[in-house]
């Protein structure tokens, strides 16, 4: 053969540890408050998540041991390929070297298991045996029964009912995986049951459905059952850090040094998280590294919000935590990548852009599945709508780089892969695919939910 | 870790050669035979495929070197993963070793890529750049549309109509991927008019779709088109022994010397014989292995038809082959495993059934689902309706191994995953899924057209 087209590493070629990007985050993290307006501790998130996680969500250790069985069960799958774009460099006939690290290998299809495994395995140690959580487009409720199934623990998932109708799909994948799928609003928490009888022919939102499932897991009396959350939070980023490790060693594999350009597209952020944060160390340590992550126009949460405390969901129930927000009632318009449709963006990220450490960059629906086309037919993958975000900031950074005559090395995130969520590349065929850029005047009202710049509470 | 989960093969340990049974058959094999029941040679089949490849067709040369364009391509995600079904076996509570080839992996979700690639490939060598076929519930097409892409060439799509409507996902990966698909029938040939001249609402069948699609490849007078099957001939086999050649340097990796049992799931037959043709071959040498072909009991080519010549398609267009068949116009049950549902297999696995090389087992609908289910709870993965003969035919064995006491090797072919096709899997939860026996006169009526035991002519 002429050239190396993927690079894989031998299980005891694996990393063994966590990176833990708040252990070197220049000013440390603000921290969540309460409703007070108080700083809270740990105990007050003990009825949704165990203490053992919670304990990695304050963590500010910089490496954080894979326990043995979670490294067992993501060798079932891992370490994902990491792949050099040569079809796509040819042509795009830039001089970059393209890579990415392809995710979409994994049984669900994504990243998510990243976490999930971790977060069903240390929920089992501290004997919690069922795990509620909701799920949008279904991307995280179908990885968590599927890490459940593999550690023999009950799952239920509280699925946003237009999803639930519209993706029969998914929430037979979780059937699968032996857990169970009700579409919310459900009759099975007081919370949907008020908004039912309020609004019977609702078609849910995901602020919902997250009530739901904080509610569903903390009512649970027995003691062994805890919510799970897929994005956002500290210890979900640093779960999904093995996808980055991993790519540093496989690029080493490659002959490459560092990264000049890394890209992930950013909904809570957990796959941009996952990718990056390895590459924000070395970036804090000197290195002269580009960090992208890109986001939709038409949810621009972290190029066109400020710096703010807000809550996790719409109807206010979790904590405020310190991140670019567009308002915890925004509504973003129907895009097709779903799991691009969220209001807020991890703390960890948030910071990191406060500190210029990660770059925002705003891209159209049509540019990204024009991206996504041009991939397929050239690397072969039909990526997650969500993905295709990642891939046009490839494109654009190899069109630099071509006009700029560099022969840069770029990496991105190949998320996910887009077979059960074919829907938005026949309106791209169509010519029916639409553009949201949003208006001044929305984000200004959307965002006056917010409490502004963080100033945590002195007592 | 406390144990191996899966082996790979790093691009230097990769085969260089497929392996041809043809070589190796004890009696040879029957020669085609056109409508004048005489011998076809080579040069009948010109119009329809490229000459390099009529050539792997007849060849009895034991070993054919893959060409390095060929390697590289499959590069992307070969080799595919051989994995120790460790949490199967304990679910179980099997003294047996069960593995699992993982075909899974490719982009177009099963082993169809190892064909489609190698036969784009050897269409372009000999100038031609536009591929035509058929599919029925899509796996092949996009498999096609996948290697044209990926080689720069046209590709048309014959679907059977009720799939078309059923399964627009599947037209549209074959549209990501540049492909032309429209339903069959259609208004483009000739047999497809006359059919919608007398049967407008027709939900076409697949023989009517290969009608389509040679009539449309042959009438291309540019002479740069030509048609292209996935599955039955013998150089589709061919192609397919990358996995079983694979999988056996997997196996020596996690010290296994040679399996006991290998199993794959049979309609035409090609991911069947693309695992085990290779163990076969150690089986005419020799070697003390079982070799279980597996189909449903709906459609039940090999355990229950005589060996005769039949065509390959509905029309009758195509040669006459030696091979078990239910009869050329025999309609299968609507079992979901879509791809096992064909009237004839291919003349080298119906050549080893009737040289005791292979053993033909027929399983019912229900059971292979309840087989899929527990495969997914226990290894994680979702696999296709056709891919889930071959776990139940696992199972049955692992059993059997528990009640002997016996300590086995079995390997099995995961042939695709069921992502795209989960309707049979909500069935079956729903405690809707049929079974279909076929009563003997059904069979004995269908079998009336086949021409009797081969007797090639002697002119």
């Amino acid at each position: 053969m002429t050239h190396t087209t993927k690079v894989l590493l031998k299980d005891d070629e694996m990393p063994r540890q966590w990176y833990n990007l708040a252990a070197d985050i220049p000013g440390g993290l603000q921290p969540p408050l309460g409703p007070d307006g108080n700083p809270i501790g740990p105990e007050a998130l003990a009825p949704v998540f165990p203490m053992n996680l919670i304990e990695q969500e304050v963590s500010t250790e910089r490496w954080i041991d894979i326990p043995d069985e979670v490294l067992q069960i993501y060798s079932r799958w891992r370490s994902t390929p990491l792949h050099r774009a040569h079809a796509l460099e040819q042509k795009l006939g830039t001089p970059a070297r393209i890579y990415y690290k392809n995710e979409s290998v994994s049984p669900a299809g994504s990243h998510k298991p990243n976490t999930a495994v971790a977060q069903a395995w240390y929920n089992k140690q501290f004997g919690i045996n069922r795990l509620v959580t909701e799920t949008g487009a279904g991307q995280w409720g179908s990885a968590l029964a599927h890490a459940t199934a593999l550690l023999g623990m009950e799952c239920k998932v509280f699925m946003v009912r237009i999803s639930f109708d519209q993706k029969p799909f998914r929430a037979l994948m979780m059937q699968a995986w032996g857990a169970t799928c009700v579409p919310s609003p459900s009759e099975e928490t007081a919370a949907g049951r008020r908004i039912l009888a309020e609004t019977p022919e609702t078609s849910g939102s995901l602020g919902i459905a997250i009530s739901e499932a904080v509610e569903s897991a903390v009512s649970d009396t027995s003691g062994r059952t805890r919510y799970s959350l897929g994005s956002v939070l500290n210890h979900v980023m640093l779960h999904q850090t093995i996808i980055g490790l991993e790519a540093k060693k496989q690029l080493a594999l490659f002959g490459e040094t560092e990264p000049d350009v890394v890209i992930g597209c950013v909904g809570g952020g957990s796959n941009f998280a996952g990718l990056s944060f390895p590459f924000v160390h070395d970036k804090i340590n000197g290195r002269d590294i580009e960090i992208l992550a890109v986001e939709p126009v038409s949810c621009p949460t972290m190029t066109r919000t400020p710096f703010g405390y807000d809550h996790g969901d719409t109807a206010g129930m979790t904590p405020l935590l310190a991140m670019h927000s567009l308002g915890h009632d925004f509504i973003p318009p129907p895009i097709h990548a779903g799991g691009l449709r969220y209001h807020g963006v991890a703390p960890l990220i948030s910071q990191a852009i406060l500190d210029g450490l990660v770059t925002p960059r705003a891209m159209q629906q049509t540019e990204c599945y024009e991206a996504a086309v041009t991939f397929a037919r050239t690397e072969g993958i039909i990526v997650a709508p969500e993905t295709s975000h990642a891939v046009a900031a490839a494109i654009q950074e190899a069109h630099k780089a071509r006009e700029e005559n560099s022969e840069k090395c770029i990496i991105f995130n190949l998320s996910g892969h887009g077979l059960m969520d074919l829907a938005g590349y026949d309106k791209y065929f169509n010519g029916e695919l639409t553009n949201y850029p949003l208006p001044q005047e929305e984000i200004d009202r959307s965002i006056e939910t917010i409490s502004g710049f963080p100033k945590p509470n002195p007592n």
